[in-house]
């Protein structure tokens, strides 16, 4: 069997911040919005339907489990959830927490100008706020 | 327990062609892209994370079987499926076919300028070419 090894965009936009079961857990590195990215460790999938209906069942837990968690450490309004890959092709599904006042609501965040980097202690301190709300 | 009622505004978008075991499958009213909803037939749910355990596995399966089928309907380039629910808080997830020459490729669909509605003979046309992708 193929390895699989992440999109080198996904790598570039993103940080583990924790392996899963099936994904690796992603924090975007953009402060504009709490936003995550779960990328199931499978070669040469891009679509949802392409994943066996085992894998499917373990995304789903795997989605349900990291928003939950992300509503939790955030007080999010919204939870946007989605699987679009337009650009990069590798299956990865968005998990993002949404407020009224951010900066593009209740537009999309996808293609919706540019990120906005955090600086490096924001980004170790919404680490650490999502990944206490798992427990 | 309270029954469940559609949103009028996914009512006003959008028109039902199939009810499936837990979704009302829904094609909406907007040439531009081949774009269909589920909309899980529970009350009071607004994110994924809110439905039973078996109902975000049935959910799971619809959205699988409806973006394969869509994708063979119309050989779309890429599928994106995606719920947000940022204005319309009735959980519903979408699955859109993309395509290279589509208006807004490869950005999202949503908020993208004004649905542009179909010929009546279209409508159908597109209906029965998605609901012969399920057989």
């Amino acid at each position: 069997m193929q390895p699989f090894i992440l999109d080198e965009r996904l790598g570039r936009d993103s940080e583990s911040i924790l392996k899963l079961g099936l994904c690796d857990l992603r924090l975007a590195r953009d402060s504009r919005w709490p936003w995550l990215i779960l990328v199931p460790q499978r070669p040469d999938v891009s679509e949802i339907f392409d994943l066996t209906p085992l894998d499917q069942a373990v995304l789903t837990f795997e989605q349900v489990t990291v928003g939950a968690a992300l509503k939790k450490a955030t007080g999010a309004e919204k939870i946007n959830i989605a699987a679009i890959g337009n650009i990069v092709r590798q299956l990865h599904v968005h998990v993002v927490a949404r407020f009224e006042n951010d900066p593009n609501w209740p537009g999309p965040i996808w293609g919706f100008e540019k990120p906005i980097p955090y600086q490096e202690e924001t980004f170790q301190a919404m680490k650490n706020r999502i990944l206490e709300a798992f427990q």
